[in-house]
């Protein structure tokens, strides 16, 4: 399962998951190979190459196999890892049938290549990448099917503030997952770019290959549609050499993912905490052991999934800020973008489906979330007794009487129901029929938390359609 | 013009434009206003409170001025301005109107107000920066047809590469502003969200009132939408608090329009240069001084510009690891985000309105264009005569004859022609009918340069209407 | 005590301190007039001035108040804010007394004094800074000093590990503490450079300016010595233009100390969690309240400097990209830092100040630290069970007998003991005198605990030395 | 040279350069059984093992070799590679002792090994990279030897502004590399800290461990002093698990040596542009080729340290913001610092042995810095003309004079000569002595250029001492 171009063993975002299959070095070259056997074959059928070399072309790229260890030795000698596959390449073209390796790579330039193999890697990567997070929604959604009545304590500022069910919780991950994948959605409906511009962006090599063909004029942007078409790739008739909007946007969208699993995460993280324990993770044998503490259960996928999120923003930081690349090709923007794009795609494939794991094994416990909501007694529900006090006393008394009586410790059920009454008579208030004793139970105290449960799966569901 | 709550003089991004009157303390706290004589408004309408209560709020708010120094007090105090914005409020409507303020805030959590203010004031800032944006890509469009067809050095890696025209420069440029302007155009399409959700996120005292006031259930979600509607925002049904997709997505294309910006301003930046002069920046008298060098004309807008790409990246960073808000609603990460939030907001409209500028009357001196490219004599067109002779001598042999012709000082135009001849006597080739003199011209040798810039206009065009 | 030029409503890191007053635009016009007058006055000390053009310049600039907006509006048209500072010097100069406004400024570029006037500042910050630190070591060991030995868990990876004492927790704070200061220290003993270089950091029109008075050769360091001295900054031998060594050690300086109080406040955040509550912020009345939670009292200062922290590095990248500095003085690198390095000032300045008083002020709670500790049963000591069986079942055994005994919720005190007894005779080992009661007391395992404790506070007090 | 474990074809900073021998996934291993080792050995010294267990395990420690992708999957396990790496070397031991196994890693919690290992990484990465600074260093010395004194144009917000040496370029480079050095060696010279504090920061276990040995008390800062000697650690009495300072400083470290690599390369992608051309790469046969150009000679080394400074803020940052890790132990902070950390020594590593071969090799063209210089004609010169025109006509109506005459055209040097006695004619003004013709001579203006050259060559060589 692990390639062996990167073992993870430092990257527990996506150790021991397939994404090297999906962005090693190895799915780089493959794709680059692509490319040139795309354009090849392109030429070949526009009558711009022979047919033959086409053939040859394609089928040597098709089964190239290039160490990535030659590229790395190129790109240290040309700044351009392109540069030697397209050598190697020829002299595997050249090898199979002389003269053919004359045909290869005709009018095009290295980022050409690269750029173009690096849109068919994302979009792998990030067809992948849906698909798991539609499986982690469809866990998030058995979550609240089976736990999401449960009443908990909300917490805002680390602090319980009022009552809410265990499907709000879950339906806040729901709404991070559909909006990531909505983003995620929208690039691909858009579709990634081919880029086929030549040296400078103004296709003038391959409308020169063209023309020497045809005896006339060539119009380029036919091979620019045949190759798009031939990679499913995006025909992107404007060069983006240095107008790297497709990468900026991969790289926000990546970071919105991660944000959205890395917001699941800090809330497992919480709940997991010995004294919260209102959810565990689902682990196999072996899973969370300590290599002290015989007794330890840690949270794991949770810490893989933060370790993760806390990377992906810097590295989508590099990216965004290769935006500013001069010229028509630049020197040194361009190169930044590669491995920063290819480990922020790596820790969230890797993350992601670490949290599709751990929404499918997560153990909930209904009972200690109850006991937890009970730990701030009657103080939880203040809010709704501040509402139910404002009629008779007015809003900012029945705050500072409840204030009072909250934090000065009487507040058990039971001493908060027999001191208001006495504050209300003491202020000549009739308190009518105030049920206090009903008004004090944090299960009745919900809220739109069905509601919004409810919403949140009907939101889901219809992302599916 | 600037307003005095932060003058700019450090800021060269934004200083002395309009931006503190859209996003300044003073912007915020207008809109967090709005939100509540809304709120109020809405409740008078369903019932929940007086219609009078409701008057006296919508009245008051909508002339209160507090003092931004207030607010800073009692931020440092709760770690929340909105807390002391509605006492604030409170105080002002009881003074008007004893027993109004009761009504005042009803069921809201101080976040829901923030961040339904912030959403207003965003939205504001980003129609401004639309238009803004739409007026840059007119004077791009304008630079094309003044100066589209010049030849000029196409640039890569720092070093002359092949001809194209100035067309192809700036259609890169009007593709970086349509690129940027497509993503704002969804964020605003889609709207940005409403947010009245209540401490927790149920919208439990939302409903509490509303139940007390009809005397019977009440869908909260009435009341969210004619709230929205009441402040053009989008009816958001999932409570937002800690699923921060509407922020992430506004930091998101910030750093799209920011990059699209920079990649201009670094253009210009390269071409500014003493060496290379093909463009100037358009100052007026006193711009581009210098204290020490009475000759100097520095790039300033190119500069503001540049200033601010560097830095708005790093504040979308902030926006987005604030994703990673635990609970119902997080201590330290929602906080975090309001300066860098406004800081990114000052930066990309102060910068989009210099860029506006600079593009308005930025002067091309064509014949520095020409010059310059033929400070790289025939070398320039390399790549085209490696076209011209591969079908003679193959594609390989003929990269290492001009490769070696090129690098050893022969390059200039004439020496070349009778060079490569001599080589093909050498080789016993027969030249035919190649015209070496025309394929040396690089104003013969501009691809599809002007269908390119044609495009790029058509594109920007097309997302106009 | 709130400087206008920026309220600090929406950034509640330095909101209600004396930050602006230190780094305000003020205090930045006042340091460049400084660095002015400084100039002015060497130079007239070495007769490059008359005495009588030096004494005004001093006078004029020790008194007058330029308005930051005047600079605001230059920083537009120069990019340059020292520009107008200087030609709103020489205006003042020349007013007070005509002739005399030739000597202003002699030599200089707008680096030299901008980069100066900032060394000034930073400076003070970073005094300022430092005692704030001190002050907040002096809180942490007294709470040492109160609470150090109370015993508490001690949590790994959210989960309780073994037991430990709250002195240890709280020398962790002490120790980050230390780090920071040291660090800081160090940048202060080096001393923080002059800037004195000239327009290409050749010091040129100083010496020229010298060789005309003195009609012969002129050493212009001379001149960066007297200078320097006046402004008690290191005298910098070598132009730092576009080396920003000083810039980038402060940004790594402030993003150390800022992450040592975020340290601190990560462990106050966890421990003042409703089911946690080992520690309450000490608040005044006001402090932390909630706009609609009579009951709540959230943690203020906490957050406070949580959301600082978050931003700082950010704001130190910033800083360190502008490392990338081309040429002599850079095009958008010099003028990206202004902003951020104050930023990063304020922020941390003030959050200093809030963790002081969040330290000082600090309420702990003993009781609930042992009850805590006490949730996890015999468990906790886990460790220490796997130390003693180690010899007589061996080490790997031990750990699967433990886990299993302790993961089965037979985890009472003495289930555990029984259990383990009926485990030893099982296997046919006689415990000889292990005292297993003994060995489930918490607080009979704390290991070096105190000894920790005490080490820290030597530490912090060798710092004082 | 290239390690199996990352292949480095997109990662152009480190590329072909030997890192992974020193930082890969094996180094780290090795690193960590020798952290393993010495705790035997000193725990074998102290009585608290038998002698011969440690014998063992030393040697197998020693020895043996772990697949990284077994500690890969491990990673995934327990989200922890340490854990896995001591069950390896256990079984090791145990195949080779049965029963030795019972004590490795006695006391130990995990993230004291992979602390301690990685510090061990550093160390060994740190004095590398300070060597190869050193030589780097020496290089740039021979720059200044052999062209030093070659006049160039100063360029400052892109613009030519007044002349220097080629030597103060190279000053500021050497600079640089002083200040980034000076940092490095304090970092090493305070010594990299072990960790040696058990499970929760106490040593309790190592304590345990020991007193059952002894039968008696056992300070467990015995243990700490012997494995720091062995490991040539700094033994820090002090826990930090969550006390990160120590990677916090090499973060901040390896920030300024990649900021000052990376202010060199800024100044040669300038230097090296077409129209510039002042210097050039000297690149081996195949370096700096292009794909489809035959002419293009690309800087390549230039372009790698540049890709590789872009990044590394931003793996800093995410370490400085690893500093915010809560409790004893954290989850998710410390597990986001590996990665980051391996690729910033990456790149710093890889990226200064390029910067080291890209001085030695450079070529300096001095006879296009003087065509350069001549372009801007007597205009570079301006400064030291308002100098001498100052006291003849005021210093203000010099500047304006000379602004007009220089921008109108006529500014070449016979021309302004002419013109400027012209205008002192017309002012009425004697021009006494004034040697205009020296005074255009911009070989004759350079200021203290050969002082600072030979300065900086001082302190570079004193830095050797």
């Amino acid at each position: 399962m692990i390639d062996e171009s990167d073992s993870g063993m430092l990257s527990p975002g996506w150790a021991n998951t397939n994404v090297n299959t999906i962005v090693g070095d190895r799915a780089w070259i493959e794709a680059a190979l692509e490319v040139e056997a795309a354009l090849a074959r392109c030429q070949g059928e526009l009558g711009i190459i022979p047919r033959e070399a086409a053939a040859t072309i394609e089928a040597v790229a098709g089964s190239l196999r290039i160490d990535p260890r030659t590229l790395a030795v190129g790109v240290a000698e040309t700044s351009n890892p392109a540069i030697t596959l397209v050598q190697e390449l020829q002299r595997a073209v050249e090898r199979d049938s002389p003269g053919a390796s004359d045909h290869v790579h005709l009018g095009a330039t290295s980022q050409d290549v690269l750029d173009s193999a690096t849109m068919l890697v994302c979009r792998r990567a990030l067809f992948e990448l849906d698909a798991t997070l539609s499986r982690a929604r469809a866990n998030a959604a058995q979550l609240i099917a089976r736990h999401g009545d449960a009443p908990m304590a909300g917490r805002t500022v680390t602090q319980h503030a009022v009552p809410m069910t265990f499907g709000v919780k879950v339906a806040a991950w729901l709404n991070a997952l559909v909006d990531a994948q909505t983003e995620l959605g929208r690039l691909l409906d858009d579709g990634l770019p081919l880029s086929l511009a030549g040296a400078s962006g103004t296709l003038a090599a391959y409308a020169a290959y063209g023309s020497r063909a045809t005896n006339g004029p060539f119009d380029p942007f036919t091979l620019v549609d045949a190759v798009a078409e031939e990679l499913a790739l995006d025909a992107h008739y404007q060069p983006w050499h240095t107008v790297r909007t497709p990468i900026a946007r991969i790289a926000s969208t990546l970071t919105l993912v991660s944000g959205a699993l890395g917001k699941i995460a800090s809330d497992v993280h919480v709940m997991s905490r010995t004294e919260i324990a209102e959810v565990v993770e689902g682990l196999g044998d072996g899973g969370g052991i300590s290599s002290s503490m015989p007794q330890k259960l840690n949270p794991v996928r949770t810490v893989l999934v933060l370790s993760a999120a806390r990377q992906v923003p810097s590295l989508a930081l590099v990216l965004h800020q290769a935006m500013l690349a001069e010229d028509e090709r630049s020197a040194g923007a361009w190169q930044s973008e590669w491995q920063p794009l290819r480990d922020a795609l790596r820790l969230v494939l890797g993350s992601a489906s670490h949290l599709d794991e751990l929404l499918a094994t997560l153990r909930v416990d209904e009972q200690r979330m109850r006991a937890n909501l009970d730990l701030t007694g009657p103080a939880i529900v203040s809010e709704r007794l501040n509402v139910a006090l404002t009629p008779l006393i007015g809003k900012l008394q029945a705050k500072h009487v409840l204030r009072r009586l909250l934090l000065d410790g009487s507040a058990t059920g039971e001493g908060l129901v027999s001191a208001l009454q006495g504050e209300l008579t003491a202020l000549g208030v009739d308190p009518g029929d105030l049920d206090l004793e009903r008004l004090l139970d944090p299960a009745d105290y919900l809220g739109a938390s069905a509601e919004i449960a409810r919403r949140a799966l009907l939101r889901s569901a219809a992302f599916d359609d």
